[in-house]
């Protein structure tokens, strides 16, 4: 049986190389065939794999310098039967792509706005007056790349492979340590991993009701290594709050915690246990 | 001597109705005269201010359905002289706009992703087949109408009054109560209003570290009406917290409070305490 694949498409993005790296390592595990398939937007990734359209989704959910990803986290809350089965760390390093030789004509450069906004510093260094052109994907940019020396993209190595165009500057993003975290989801259920990921909107807004929730995780010392609050979009101040605990729910010790803290939430959503990929499977580059 | 205020451009985008109406209200408290300085960034704006090229500044912080401003955020955590000196809430009305008698013609529609994304079931009932194309910025929407009947943009109503372009269909958003919450900044000291607004970052990641300033909190009766996690650009797994206040930092109370909150984190930076401009400020459009 051959399982498919949900990413963010166009073919380039990091998206993809999240996905391809994440084939590589499933060809490890399983010795079922496994196939990409590409959809325009992050909700539409997740609905094919609510609906049984695909078999397993690859969505991104946090980078280390821009935060969360909401459409990802709303999505979940709202596709109540997804569970996450895998989360899969890839380092983002951008790459200035372009025909021209050098910097110094450069006029323009294209890329998706939080490459452009990854990159500030590089690019105030080496094209201090150029123009950004925000575009919807890092792939997009490449499209604007004309055989022209004025005109530049920022997306991944593997994009310019892809496409078969120059690169004239690697690992040009301001921190090296970006990367971005993605979860791969499907409708089975998952209790077995490191990490343990859940939502929950609270009955009253006043002092101390998010109080009681992260008293319950500190009185039975299991660490919380992310917490997000979200608007719950009914009105402006009301929110919902999306932890990542490092427990799984396969110990008796988490579900005694987490029935706890049902009774002190309104809605309390549980998105499943789960291991991180080695980093190893992420490291290396795929071959166009 | 004439009040600079920053804000973001173009004209016609929901920040400068912000800035007019922050203006109006101005009027009503002060006799100096002001006037609007358009930037082409969030970052632009709040640096202006920053550095004394203006002497106030109005920046996004919070949309009830999009989340955080994540920009307005760091920034004011990087430039550490800023204060809030008021807050503002603008009601988002989106506005159909487009040179076609009815939805059934049309093909296209452009718009900045977040204003696509708040009336993507508008858009799903009565344009079905639309392909949607993403903007900078509500504003450069309207750039892409002709006088064909196939394209359409959303944008404000303020936006098709001022560049004089007809309305098809109006408050086209999916949620009724779809709002905006603008800080306006200077390098002016602020201790009185209702709200106060701090952010942190904490010592050691590890079980209850984040608990020990919300029982600061929840001791001292001070209701928090937000908080929201950053990413501290260092590595992934570290945050820093945005904190809203019910309290007043001219209270002796909240003063306490927070100097045993400086005890329980790494850096504490305070942003002020400040009032909220009243509504009826943002109710009515401005004239063009």
């Amino acid at each position: 049986m051959t399982i498919s694949i949900a990413h963010l498409g166009p073919r380039g993005t990091y998206s993809e190389q999240a996905a391809l790296a994440y084939q590589s390592w499933l060809a490890t595990q399983h010795p079922e065939e496994t196939v990409l398939e590409v959809y325009p937007s992050i909700l539409q990734v997740i609905q094919a794999a609510a609906t049984n359209e695909v078999g397993l989704a690859i969505a991104p959910i946090e980078n280390s310098i821009e935060g969360s990803v909401g459409i990802t986290l709303d999505a979940l809350w709202q596709l109540d039967s997804l569970r996450i089965q895998q989360a899969l760390v890839l380092p983002i390093r951008h790459t200035l792509i372009t025909h021209a030789q050098d910097c110094k004509g450069i006029q323009t450069i294209y890329s998706h706005p939080q490459a452009l906004g990854q990159c500030q510093q590089w690019i105030a260094q080496h094209c201090p007056a150029v123009t950004l052109i925000p575009t919807r994907s890092t792939t997009e940019s490449l499209k604007h790349l004309d055989d022209s020396t004025t005109t530049a993209a920022i997306a991944s190595e593997w994009a310019a492979n892809l496409y078969d165009l120059p690169v004239l500057a690697r690992g040009i993003n301001d921190q090296p340590d970006n990367c971005t975290k993605f979860w791969i989801l499907s409708n089975t259920e998952s209790t077995e991993g490191s990490h343990t990921s859940l939502a929950f909107s609270l009955p009253v807004n006043a002092p101390g009701s998010l109080l009681r929730p992260l008293e319950l995780f500190s009185q039975a010392d299991i660490n919380l290594s992310r917490i997000e609050s979200r608007p719950t979009k009914r009105s402006l101040g009301e929110y919902l709050f999306f932890l990542d605990l490092e427990a799984s729910l396969n110990s008796p010790h988490t579900q005694a915690t987490l029935n706890a803290l049902k009774e002190c939430t309104e809605t309390l959503k549980i998105f499943g246990s789960y291991p991180t990929i080695p980093a190893t499977a992420t490291a290396t580059l795929p071959e166009p």
